[in-house]
C-alpha cells in the first residue's frame, strides 16, 4: 500500500522553516510497511489544497496532512476538509474537554475564543486526542482511502503520529513488510565502490534494491526489499548484506539502521564503564552537542571544554604555550597535547580534541583553510590525524564531527 | 511567475535524510522574485518523475529537479530527461573537461569509467559548471517553461543555484518583488496574540498577507507582499510592521528576516568589542555550535566549558560545592556562580551559563524535568531565570538554547 505526505505552509515554500515532518512521518511508516508515494508541500490556499488531495487521492491508498490547523486566520485546513468531503463543522465535546485542560494545566490562563473555537471540527472526523496541544487531529475514511490530518507543530505531531495514527494504519490496511539495512562506509567515493562491487550488483535479485548515498566524505549503501514473508525478507537481504560487508572490509565503518554512530559509541562506553571527555576548538560544541542530544549520555560524558581562543589552550587547557609557538595551534602535536590534558584535566577514560581552520579566514593557524588536527587519548595512548577538509566553513565543520565520531569508535572498539 | 521544486530521492521517501535543499532553493528563488507554489519529492523511478514534470509544468514556469545525477545506477535523472523532451545523451566536452580536473585536484585519483560516463549530457542541455563536483547542471528551455536539473549534494547544488540559476532565472523572466518583514515575540501565544492584534488584521489591506508562525515559546509574524513596485511594497509592508510593532512592543524581540538573533549578537559584540563565554552544563554544547557555526566568531568568542558531570562544576569551573549542596544544581544560586566563574575563568566581557534537567530521568537535581536555570553575568552584574520547558529532552535543549540566545541578546543591549 502507498502513502503521500502532504504539508502545508506557506513557511515551508518561502523557505522560511525546513520541512522535517514528513521525513519522521516517512520513516515511521516505513518501519510498518508503509510506502511513501510522494510528498507534497502546498501553499495555505484552499484550491492549492483541494487540488493536492485531489491528486494524492489518485497515488495512495492514505493520505497524511500536517500543518494549517492553528486557531490563527491563516488556518485554512479545517475548513478545506469540509469542503472536500462536502461537510460541516461541528462542536467536538471532547476536544472542547481538551483545549480546556490544556489551558488550566500547561498555559495557566482562560482560553479565548479563537482557542474554543478549535473544538469546531468536521463532523466525519475521528477525532485523535492532542495531549500536547489544542488542534484535534482527524481521521477521516472515505471510499477505501483514509485521509489524517495532523497539527504542524512537530512534536504535537509526533505524539499523535506514535501513539494513534500507527496503531490505527497498522490496524486498518493489510501492509507487507519493508526491511532496509544500510552499510556505512569511509575512504572511498561511490564510483570507486560500484567499481569494486559491480558483478554482485549486477547479480542482485530484483527484489532487493541497492542505493548509494554519498555525504561530506561517507557513502552510506542502503538495501531494500518489501514482501509478506518477513523472515526471508530478512534473511535475503542480510545474507546480500554480508557478501556487500566482506567485499568492503577495508572501508566498512558499521551498520547505521539501527543505531547510528553516537549510539554505538554510547553503547560500548556504557558497557565498559568508561568515561569521554572532548576539547574541541575547531568544532565549537559540535561534537559535545551531538553526545548531549542522546538520553543518558550523563552516565559517560562528563563534560568538555571549548579552548576557541588559541590562548585558553594554554591558560585552561594547560597545552605548553611553547609547543603551540613551535608547531602552530593547528597540529598534530598541540592536538594531542589538548586530548593528553583533557584527559587529565576531567579525568576520563577517553578524551578528544578537535583544532583546525574552519575557516573562511586562516585564523591563528600557518595551514590551508579546511586543515583540521583530531586526537584521541586513551588508555593504549593517544592516536591523532591530520585532515585537509576544504571549504566551506560549516562542511569542514562537519566533516571534522562525522571524522571524530569515526576515531572515537575505531578507538574504543578496540579491546 | 511561479516556480516548482521536484526533489527525487528515495532516501527522502524513507525518512533517511531531511530534505534540506528546498528550504534553500525557496529562500533564494524568494528573494528574486519568484513565486514557489509548490515542493515535490519524488522517488528513483522513472514513470514518476516523469509524472511529476508533466504536472509542474502545468503549474509552474520554472521547475528546478534536485537529485539522481551521481554515477551509479540508482541515479535516472538524465535517462528521464532524455524521455522526457525527446532527447538523447551526447558526450559534452566542458563537462569532461571539469571532470578530469576535479579528479587531478581534489580526488587525486585517475577517473573510472563510471566518472567518465558523468560526461554523458541530454544534447538540448545549456551546461552549469558545478565547480565542486563530477555531476553537470543543466538548464532546458521549451515551450516558454525553464527545466534545471542539478545534483542533490547541497554544497554543489548550493553553488549552482547562486552562481548560475539565479542570474540566469534574472534574465530570462520578468519577475515582481516579493517583500517579507518577520517580527519575532516571546511571552504570548498566537491566539493571545490575535486578539490583541485584531482590529488591525482585519483592516490589514488584501495586498499584504499576515502568518503566525508558532515554534518553542516564540511566535514569529510575518508580513508578505509581493508587486513591481519595490518602494511603494517595502513602504507599505514597512508602515503596517511598525503599527504591529508598536502593539506588540512588551513582547517583540526584533526582526527576523535580514539577521537571525545570532547574527545580531555577532554584530553588537563586534561593534563594542566585546567577547562572550560559556559554561553549557544542560544545554551541552548546543549554544557554542550555533555560535561557532558564524563565520568569524572567533572575534568575539572565547571559548567554553561544558561541566556536564556535577562534580566539574566545582573542579574545573570553581563553584563552591556547599552552594551545590545547599541550592541543588539546577538553581538560581549555582548558575549564576557558573556564570560569574566562567567570566573570571575565560576572562571575557559576559559569560552565560546553563543548568538544568533535560531529561527523561531527573539527574542530580530536585526539580522536575524540564527545569532549567540560566544565568548571564555582565559588566552591570548577573541576571538569572528559572524556567519550565516542559518534556522531551530535545525539546527542553532547544527552548534553553532559544531562551538563551534571547537573554545574551537583551543583556548586551542594555547600553
Amino acid at each position: 500500500m502507498l502513502a503521500e505526505i502532504i504539508t502545508i505552509g506557506d513557511e515551508i515554500l518561502i523557505g522560511q522553516i525546513v520541512d522535517t515532518n514528513s521525513a519522521f512521518i516517512s520513516k515511521e511508516l516505513n518501519k510498518i510497511g508503509v510506502q511513501v508515494y510522494q510528498i507534497t508541500s502546498v501553499q495555505d490556499d484552499k484550491t492549492h489544497i483541494l487540488k493536492a488531495l485531489t491528486n494524492a487521492k489518485e497515488n495512495a491508498d492514505l493520505i497524511i496532512v500536517t500543518g494549517g490547523l492553528g486557531p490563527t486566520k491563516d488556518d485554512i485546513t479545517k475548513q478545506t476538509f469540509c469542503e472536500f468531503f462536502d461537510d460541516t463543522l461541528v462542536e467536538n465535546t471532547e476536544v472542547l474537554k481538551n483545549i480546556k485542560h490544556i489551558f488550566s494545566t500547561y498555559i495557566k490562563r482562560e482560553p479565548l475564543p479563537s482557542n474554543l473555537q478549535q473544538a469546531m471540527v468536521p463532523s466525519k472526523a475521528t477525532i485523535l486526542n492532542n495531549e500536547h496541544g489544542t488542534a484535534a487531529g482527524m481521521w477521516f475514511e472515505s471510499n477505501h482511502k483514509v485521509f489524517v490530518s495532523l497539527p504542524g507543530v512537530p512534536y504535537e505531531m509526533k505524539a499523535l503520529i506514535s501513539n494513534d495514527v500507527l496503531p490505527r494504519v497498522i490496524n486498518h490496511f493489510n501492509r507487507p513488510f519493508i526491511y532496509h539495512k544500510t552499510l556505512l562506509t569511509y575512504g572511498k567515493g561511490e564510483s570507486e565502490i560500484q567499481e569494486i562491487i559491480t558483478s554482485w550488483e549486477e547479480a542482485l535479485p530484483s527484489s532487493i534494491k541497492l542505493a548509494y548515498l554519498p555525504s561530506l566524505g561517507r557513502v552510506r549503501l542502503r538495501l531494500s526489499s518489501k514482501g509478506y514473508d518477513n523472515d526471508f525478507l530478512v534473511a535475503s537481504v542480510d545474507s546480500q548484506m554480508d557478501k556487500l560487508y566482506t567485499m568492503l572490509d577495508d572501508i566498512a565503518v558499521g551498520y547505521e539502521d539501527e543505531t547510528t554512530i553516537q549510539e554505538q559509541i554510547s553503547e560500548i562506553l556504557q558497557k565498559e564503564n568508561a568515561t569521554l571527555s572532548l576539547a574541541e576548538s575547531c568544532t565549537g560544541g559540535s561534537i559535545a552537542q551531538e553526545i548531549t542530544a542522546i538520553a543518558g549520555s550523563s552516565v559517560y560524558f562528563k563534560g568538555g571544554i571549548i579552548p576557541y581562543a588559541t590562548t585558553l589552550k594554554s591558560d585552561i587547557l594547560g597545552v605548553n604555550s611553547s609547543l603551540i609557538k613551535e608547531h602552530s595551534v593547528v597540529s598534530l602535536e598541540v592536538a594531542e597535547a589538548m586530548a593528553k590534558q583533557c584527559r587529565k584535566l576531567f579525568d576520563t577514560t577517553y578524551a578528544l580534541s578537535t583544532t583546525g581552520i574552519a575557516g573562511p579566514t586562516k585564523g591563528d593557524g600557518f595551514d590551508e583553510v579546511g586543515t583540521v588536527c583530531i586526537a584521541i587519548a586513551g588508555p593504549q595512548g593517544i592516536t591523532s590525524e591530520k585532515f585537509s577538509f576544504g571549504k566551506p566553513r560549516e562542511r569542514v565543520i562537519k566533516k571534522a564531527v562525522n571524522k571524530a565520531f569515526e576515531m572515537v569508535l575505531k578507538e574504543i572498539s578496540k579491546n
